[in-house]
């Protein structure tokens, strides 16, 4: 399954069926997310695995992770713990529109919410 | 946007919000999707774009494109045409669990569909 490397993950509000973001996982993300319960990824740009939610509090509880039919994404169902993903304050990484016109407001401040900047 | 070559899209019902498939896409098939209106992709085996549904009907007409906070994954919201978006037969190609437990039905019969192998 992995055998292209890393494979994107979408999560997804287990209730409301909305999509929270894309991310990447290699298989000790996806065991270290089984294992745990909580989401958890492999950072392209920091080369390591992070835990969703480390720095911000905003971890997400997996209820079930699906795999579609060729074996190359996975899907990550979760409850978002304070109902917000995106580190822009958004409940979701989809905001936008590709023109650039956003269609959803941010629900938290991340000054407040994050020391620094978070880069996936 | 592409400077990492290909993005991955998330494919979402637009009334359900169910997560339908993740394909990739480049400029090109983003871009033959907003003029046509129907979902494009650019397929990673066949090395092309390629229409959904093209060989099957099931075509995805497309109501939104959104782009995640980072810009390196899209999200296509859809009118599934058929019902039906896997070439397995099942609504979604989120259609088991990691250990290959089936979740959901199949709504077709690939083999009254498709004239031979799908092949993403």
């Amino acid at each position: 399954m992995y055998d292209r490397g890393l494979i994107p993950v979408v999560v997804q509000d287990f209730q409301t069926e909305e999509v929270l973001m894309v991310a990447y996982a290699n298989e000790e993300a996806v065991q270290l997310t089984r294992t745990t319960g909580f989401a958890h990824f492999f950072s392209r740009s920091r080369k390591k695995i992070w835990k969703k939610g480390e720095e911000s509090g905003h971890v997400q509880r997996v209820v079930h992770i699906l795999v579609d039919c060729d074996g190359d994404s996975l899907l990550y169902q979760v409850e978002q713990v304070g109902g917000a993903a995106c580190h822009t304050g958004h409940r979701s990484c989809f905001y936008r529109t590709l023109d650039g016109e956003e269609i959803a407001p941010t629900v938290f401040d991340p000054a407040k919410v994050y020391r620094k900047d978070h880069g996936y």
